[in-house]
Parts: structure tokens; C-alpha cells; sequence
């Protein structure tokens, strides 16, 4: 047996209560490695002079790991185990002590693996509207302008041409509430909109009042009516936390600048020296960029200042919860203290991360419920855009990226192709439209919440930042009265996750030939994603799959194909 | 090269940050696998154009693993990086996405490894006078009757006697008063005392009113007298938080006796019907002892009552921190509390759990600052007693300890070779002098806190529980004036631990032949520790090393022999 591969952890993606007296337990193995592996556990008061055994199931397969797991019922929840693992040859034990030929159960104490008892409160649970959400992600300005009346002096970019990172569109919340029933529509029942605080900038990323819609997006009135109006719909509505770093024009930054180190303020930024120095180049800043001075979260006055904003708006405006804007370079302390305020005031207030990367630290109940999840779209990119990986290596990796977190994390994690801060999907498959689709099949077929970037539906093409913040082509996103074959596959795909709770189930991922395929079963609905991304026939079983195509099966029967 | 070994995980024991500017990076690899491990890294702004490269060192060396090892420092604390090795034969990059043969760093923000940003709130910092702590645990009722005025009515053991599960010996606090001196003398600058709250039991885990010293040990008075007079000599105390569980006889509890389902304090506890039935066999208890209801640490009443009772004890009786009994099965959600409250007392209050097994999840800067070591405990009894473990296997084993946590944790670990809760040490290695001493020896040069149990210096022999807890043999602790070998060891050991903050220096671990050296590197001190564990002559470099002896040597000379 290989020795090397084999890994279990405590109390982490390997071993997590679901529910008051239920375990998962996973084991990482060497590819096929093992015949046998089971879970010899007890009460750890009583594992010294008896055990239970259970098989484990191999469920997910990575590059070079098996990923072996089983779910434990207990009756008493205080679970002592060792794993037990055959490899064709021999018997071994597998133990914090790692891996031996014999074990001593009565002095297993010292040894054992354990999840010493199940506290409610340490189980990490999936939000319950989250189960169902399909997210449309929108770029404030570039989608949709309601307010004709507005003074619109500040748009220099007219609707439709390629935008400069200078540009302004005009787009505003009063422009998304006309659009609340298209979105509904299509089969999203939650927006993710990037941020509405003033700001001056088109992005709004740079924020100077926190507690003021900006005047080009509209009134904080307007954010109230989206939000009620939303919420008439059943639709949920999340907001941009900026919390990293603020504009140079907030008024904290603007005392420093002139008081130096006399201002109260001072201490709320990281600042090498007295003052900001002439040539702007001794602060911290988000990136390089010296109009966005990152906040010092480790300051408690700070901490203050952003926790009564986060709580503000679920309090006051009932949003549904917040993305948090370069999180990962934010504390593990002000997160804690942040999910502690925010879930006090709505327990279903999702809060969700942009970390780029694998982010378990920050998934363990404590902080986030869920992130941007930048990982499955570098996976799309590999294969379907890039074709560095076939179909084999692309089942491995959507299972390894399974195997971070645990389960209810994976069900809320925010999937998506593409957004403001990366190429139009589009694009990056050179505008093949069975690949988009393929891709949105998977998308939605993934354990996860769905999140299309608007314009998704009508095709839009764009490059990286500015480019990919192109203004909604509504031309195309409606023509004859007929919606395009995206918007028809969109509004099948979230049919499908309306009817089936894809979080219920469980989700088995690999490749027969070329053909990736993805298996949702939940309770008696066996629903399977077959992809054939190459220019050749493949077959499935007995089942023809034409090149460059897909389908969805619902016990075996075709829902949707392309 | 063996791609199943290598390991690194991001914001854990193998990435984490000990200054404002320096992070030490750990990799695990095969075991004689390859011949050089490299960081490439730079501010995750820039590493897509530009990358330095940085060689880390083979650290630590466990059974079937090599740990190597770098401390960066940076100007930018922003840090993105991935692992450049080379097997001898080829180079390979390890990144988020697994070994492999190439590697894109301008898509590197997809996949890099990454500790976005220090933050100086999440640096785990070892407290300040752990660093120097030696620590002295005792079992009150069987130290020293200092009160001698006392109703000594409840008192059934001769002072010598062995003990039963229900003797009263009739120590108390006023004889640690007494001893203090004593103690002091004997190294130890730090007392763990298991709990002196109101009780009947001898052991006192079952508590029946926290807020009152057990009339049997004296008053809180007394406590407050034990606490200030160790404090004039420098010596600190710590005392036992038993939250898991408490008394039958607490006011709560005997409140749902009477009232089931109608009591206000119902929920305190964990029960299975509308009241406690006449057999007392359907509520949760520790173990699986009924006199000991488990309190409920999910339900916030509960919390806060534990909570005033952490904070009461730091604030006013200026205690100097807690051990916490049966701390793993309390969640995680509820140490995080007690850790905020703790520490916005006294941020040098120390919180050491009672975690036998892999406790890095409690251990991550959020919850405890320490555990007590049982795994040392246990790689001393293998190594020691029963032998089953050679000083290559010893050495492994100490090497991986310190690799499941992180510096600062392991600098403030309790390590300790017995406890109210094991065989006495002595007993274990068959009453064998030169095992005891080459063990106490090892337990004072390893990484974190040595903690001794009372009458390990006069050598007090006994099993498990109640055999451990027997009387301070007082008549050979000094003998004509004359203390024990022991006793001078132990005493010769602190000093060396006083005059050189082993926090600061690194730790090498390794053996030749069959000597197992610890090696601590200090500013300019070089203390070697060589232990032969066997009866024969034993060679290390030029060196003789006589059976069953062991050494310790300040720059090559040496300072202590046994």
C-alpha cells in the first residue's frame, strides 16, 4: 500500500457533522491503491473494549487520489476511529499515528482519531434559501439605465460601444428594478450587484460613503424599492463589501491627509511615517493603487466602523447578504467578528468571499459561508477553453475541488464562468457556442449555486477589465419577441434546479472516454450531464454522443440537449 | 519524486506568519526523496512578471516525510508562491493544482499558493512568560495540609497510604502557601492546580458552585492569598476550568430534578424526554458518569454563566490562566468566546486545553494558546517504557509532533510524562532511575512548557487513577538536608531553561545510531541533549556515550550528566 498518499484530518473537510448525530468521514488514498478501506469506531469511552466497523465507499477520484467516504449514524456522538484498509495483500490500521500492521485498541486513547461530540453550534450548516439560488451577477453601470430623468452629465460612453476604464454607461438601480421580472425570467432568483456606494469611479470598487447610494446609481431610496421589490418577486439581493480598502476621497483619509498623525484617523490606515508622504508612495493601498489606501482591519475603531456598515443593510434594507471584496487579505479575526454581528441579526444572511484560492481556513463555520468559486472556472477555462485537460483530468479536478470543503460549504459555493475581473467566458472559448453551453450545463449541474454575469444570455464578448464590462446588449437579449437559445438553456438549467434540490443528493463526477459526466442523484431523480467536448463521436454505454455536444438525462430520458 | 508526499497547506502549520513582515514556509516531501526545495514567490500584484527564489532547509525529519523549512522576509506582505523541486533528475513545480513539470506564473493568480496579506491581529504569539514557564501540577487533596485548625472530620486517608476512589487525604491550600518556596526551588515558576471549587468528590471535577473554594481546601481567601504570594515570587497559577460538565448537586441541575421540562435551566443540559427519569440514564454526562451531567456549551445561557466564571477568577483573583478540562468536547464556537473574553482581561492569561489528540484546529490563534502534550507523553512511554520505539523512531515521532502546529503553539505546549490522569512516569519504566531522569531530561529540551506532576522529584510510584493521586511523600523530598538526585536534576534543568529562552532558538532533532540528540540552538549557545536509551556503549562522532546515560552540553561541554 502506498503509505505516502494516504491522509485523514480531524475536524476539517475530512471529518464534519451534517447533523446531530451524523459524521461524514472521508480518506485519501492512492489511486487505486486499496481494495477495502473501513472505519472501526466507537464511543471513545467504550472503543478500547469494543468497536463497530462500517465499509467506505470510494466517491470521488482525483489525478493521483481516491477519495474513500462514508456517513456514520451515531447513537453516542463522542466517535473514537481508526481506519481499516485492505490492499489485496495485507490488513492495515490507519491511526494519528499513521500506518501500522497492528493497533491497541486499549490504549487507542492516546491515538485514535476522534471527533470528540457533536456541538450544534460547530455544525456548519447550508443557508436555506442558498439550496435554490441562481445568482446574476451585474456591473452597476452597464446594465440597464431606468432613470431618464436623472441629470446624466457624467456619461461619456454610449450605450452599446466598447468601454475605457473611464467610462461611465449610465446604468443605475432603477434601470435593474424594471428589469427584476427578465431576470426572473431566466431562472435567477438572486443578484449579486458590484457596489452602489459614492463613489467616483465607474466600478464604485473605491468607496467614499458607505452609508449613500451614489448619486449616478441613484437614492438609497431606490436601493430600499429594489430590494422590497426583489424580495416581492422571491428574489434575493446581495451587495459588494469593500472592506479592504476605501477611496482616497472617505473622510477618514482625508483628515490624515491633512493632520497627518494628529488625526484620529491615522491609525485607521497603514502609513509609513508621520504623513502621506508628497508623492503618495508610503501607504498601503489595494494593489498599486494609490487612491484606494487599505484600511487597517486589525484596528478595532476600524473593525467597529465596517461591522455597523455590514450590519446596516441586512438590518435596515433587508439585503440578503453580502460579497466581501478582496476578503482574503481582511483578518480571520474581523471575519469572525463580522459573520458573529451579521448572523445575529438574519441567520439566512449569506456571506460570501472572493478568494481566488482555496480558502478552508476561512469555510469552517467561523467566517464565510461560501466564496467566488475561481477555481471551477479555471477548470472550465482548462477544459473547455484551453483543452489543457481532457475529459478524465476534468472530472479530477471538479471532485478535488470538492474535497476542500465540506458539504454544505460545497453547496453554497458561488460557481461561476466568468466577471467583472476576468475575460468574458465567451470569449475565452473563441465564441464556440456549444462549448458556453456545455459550460452553463456544467455550471448548473455542479454542487453549488450558479452565478451568471450579465450579458451572459445574449452572448457577450470581452476581454479582461474594462472589456469585459461591456453595457447589456438588450437588442439581442430579446429579438421578434423570441429569447435567444443561451437565455432558453439558462431558463431550462434553472427549471431543473427548481424541481430537484441538487444539495439533497449526491454527486458522482468522471469520464467514460471523452465524455465528462456528472451524476446528481436525489431521491428517486437520477439526473446526468454528459459532455462530449471533441470533434468526435463518442459512446457512453450503449449511447451515441455526438461530437460537441451535450445532454442532460432525467432517469435516463433527455430533458436537454446541445 | 514522489508526488503522493508532497504536502503544503496554506494558512496552517505549514504557512504562517511570526512577525509583521515574516512568514515561515514548511514542505513536506517524501523522506530522502529530493535533493533541493526552493520558494518562488513575490507580492501576488507582481509575481506574474517577476519572481525571487529562496532555498529552504531539511528541518525536521519524520518517519516516512522530510519537513523543509524557510522564514521569509518581506517588504510586501502580499505573498503568492509555489515550490520549485528538483529530484536529481528533474525539476518540478508544486502549486494549488499539484505537482507538475511546468508552470504559467502570469495565470499564477489561479493557482499559486498564497498568505494574501499579514495581518498583525492573526499572528499567533507566544505569551511572554510562557517562555520561561516550568510548571508544577498538583492534586490538592493529596500535596500538604497547610490549615491544620480544619474540621478534618471528612479526612479517611493516612497521610501515606494508598489511596482509594473515595479518600480524603485532607490537603488544601493553605500547604501549597506553604510549599511555594519550595517549589520555587525546585525550578518550577508556574503551578497547575486541579480544581478547588465546591465539591464532594477528592478530585473535585464534579463542581457544584464555582464561585466558592471547597471548605476541604480552605477559602477563597485562601486562593487569593496562594495567588498573591506566588505572585511575589514570580510564580503564576493556573487553574482548571471544568465547563464540560459539572455536579448533580449544582443548584441548576437540582432546579430540573424538581421541575423537568418546567425548570428555566432545562436547557443547560443535554436531556432525552421531558425530565430526568428515576434511573438517570437519560440525560449526557461526562463519561459515563451520571453524577456528572454535561452542560449544554451550544446554549448561550449557558455560556454566558461560564463565561463570568473565566473572566471572575483572571479579573479578580488575578489568576494567570486555565487549563480546560475535557476541552474537546465543548465547541468551538464557545472557546472562541472564553478566548475574547479571556484575553480582553488579561491578554497574558494562558488557555491550555485538555485535548489528547491532534488539537491544531483549536490551536490556530482563535481558541486555546496551548494543549497538554499526551502525545510527547506517549512517544515517551514508547521510547522509554515500552521500548517499542528505537531513538530513530523516537526522533521521528518528536519531529512530527512540531510539525502538526505552528512555532508559537509549539513554544507554549504543556508537555508532560504523566498526570492525575496516567500511570505515574515511574511506574512505567519500571521504577528504572536513569529512564526517569534521561525522560525528565528530554521533557525539559524539547519545544513548550515541561509541566511536572507533584512528587515526580521524590520519584512517587502508582498506577492509573486513584493510584497516581497518592500522598506528597514529604519525608523524601529532602532527606537530612540532602534533596533527592531528582530533585538536583530537575533543579539543574530549570536553570538551564532560565538562563536560555529555548522560544527563541531552533530545535534539531535526530539520532545517531542508537543516541537520540536534541539540539537547541540559542544566539550562541549550542545545548545539545544525548540520551542513551540502551546497555551498551554507544559512539556518536568521536564521542563514548555509556549505556543507559544521557548528557546535556553547552557548546560541546558539558553540563549536566545522568
Amino acid at each position: 500500500m502506498n503509505k505516502f498518499a494516504i491522509q485523514h484530518i480531524v475536524d476539517s473537510s475530512y471529518c464534519f457533522p451534517v447533523s446531530s448525530n451524523e459524521i461524514v468521514l472521508r480518506l485519501r488514498t492512492g489511486k487505486d491503491d486499496i481494495v477495502r478501506a473501513q472505519v472501526i469506531y466507537e464511543n471513545k469511552y467504550v472503543i478500547g473494549e469494543c468497536q463497530k466497523t462500517v465499509d467506505m465507499k470510494k466517491s470521488y477520484v482525483g489525478e493521483i487520489f481516491d477519495f474513500y467516504e462514508v456517513k456514520l449514524q451515531l447513537e453516542d456522538t463522542r466517535l473514537a476511529y481508526v481506519f481499516y484498509i485492505n490492499d489485496g495483500e495485507k490488513n492495515y490500521y490507519f491511526s494519528e499515528d499513521g500506518v501500522t500492521e497492528t493497533y491497541d485498541f486499549t490504549i487507542g486513547f492516546y491515538n485514535f482519531f476522534q471527533y470528540p461530540y457533536i456541538n450544534d453550534v460547530d455544525i456548519v450548516k447550508c443557508v436555506a434559501w442558498m439550496k435554490k439560488a441562481v445568482f446574476y451577477q451585474i456591473f452597476v453601470d452597464r446594465f440597464n439605465m431606468g432613470n431618464k430623468e436623472k441629470d446624466t452629465s457624467y456619461v461619456n460612453l454610449k450605450w452599446g460601444d466598447v468601454p475605457n476604464p473611464k467610462s461611465f454607461a449610465g446604468g443605475d438601480l432603477k434601470g435593474i428594478i424594471e428589469k427584476l421580472d427578465y431576470i426572473k425570467e431566466l431562472g435567477c432568483n438572486a443578484i449579486y450587484l458590484t457596489p452602489v456606494f459614492e463613489s467616483i469611479s465607474n466600478h464604485k470598487y473605491d468607496i467614499s460613503d458607505y452609508y449613500a447610494v451614489d448619486k449616478q446609481f441613484g437614492t438609497n431610496e431606490d436601493l430600499k424599492e429594489l430590494i422590497d421589490k426583489a424580495h416581492a418577486r422571491g428574489m434575493r439581493i446581495l451587495l459588494d463589501a469593500v472592506f479592504n480598502h476605501c477611496s482616497e476621497n472617505i473622510e477618514q483619509f482625508r483628515d490624515v491627509l491633512a493632520n497627518g498623525k494628529n488625526s484620529k484617523y491615522f491609525n485607521w490606515f497603514v502609513i509609513d511615517g508621520d504623513k502621506v508622504s508628497e508623492n503618495r508612495d508610503n501607504y498601503e493601498t489595494f494593489a498599486a493603487c494609490e487612491y484606494m489606501p487599505k484600511l487597517n482591519t486589525s484596528n478595532k475603531e476600524v473593525q467597529e466602523f465596517l461591522l455597523d456598515i455590514g450590519t446596516y443593510y441586512v438590518e435596515k434594507y433587508n439585503i440578503d447578504g453580502w460579497r466581501l471584496d478582496v476578503s482574503d487579505e481582511i483578518s480571520h479575526t474581523f471575519w469572525r467578528r463580522f459573520r458573529d454581528r451579521i448572523k445575529s441579526v438574519n441567520q439566512d444572511a449569506v456571506i460570501i468571499g472572493e478568494n481566488w484560492h482555496d480558502a478552508n481556513n476561512y469555510l469552517r463555520g467561523d467566517q464565510y459561508d461560501s466564496i467566488m468559486n475561481y477555481a471551477f472556472t479555471k477548470l472550465c477555462l482548462d477544459y473547455f477553453a484551453t483543452g489543457t485537460k481532457n475529459a478524465e483530468q476534468a472530472s479530477w479536478k471538479l471532485n478535488e475541488i470538492l474535497m476542500r470543503n465540506t458539504d454544505a460549504v460545497n453547496n453554497m459555493m458561488l460557481n461561476l464562468l466568468d466577471s467583472h475581473d476576468t475575460h468574458r467566458f465567451y470569449k475565452e472559448v473563441g465564441e464556440n457556442r456549444f462549448k458556453m453551453k456545455a459550460a452553463l450545463a456544467l455550471l448548473y449541474m455542479y454542487k453549488g449555486a450558479p452565478c451568471i454575469f450579465y450579458g451572459t444570455e445574449t452572448l457577450t464578448y470581452g476581454g479582461y477589465d474594462p472589456d469585459c464590462r461591456r453595457c447589456m446588449d438588450w437588442d439581442n437579449a430579446k429579438k421578434d419577441g423570441i429569447y435567444s437559445d443561451i437565455y432558453e438553456l439558462l431558463h431550462a438549467l434553472s427549471s431543473i434546479r427548481k424541481e430537484y434540490d441538487l444539495t439533497d443528493g449526491s454527486i458522482k463526477i468522471y469520464a467514460e472516454g471523452e465524455v465528462l459526466i456528472v451524476e446528481n442523484v436525489v431521491k428517486d431523480a437520477d439526473i446526468k450531464l454528459l459532455i462530449n467536448n471533441t470533434k468526435d463521436m463518442q459512446t457512453v454505454g450503449t449511447t451515441q454522443v455526438k461530437p460537441e455536444s451535450f445532454y442532460i438525462l432525467l432517469n435516463g430520458g433527455v430533458l436537454i440537449n446541445g
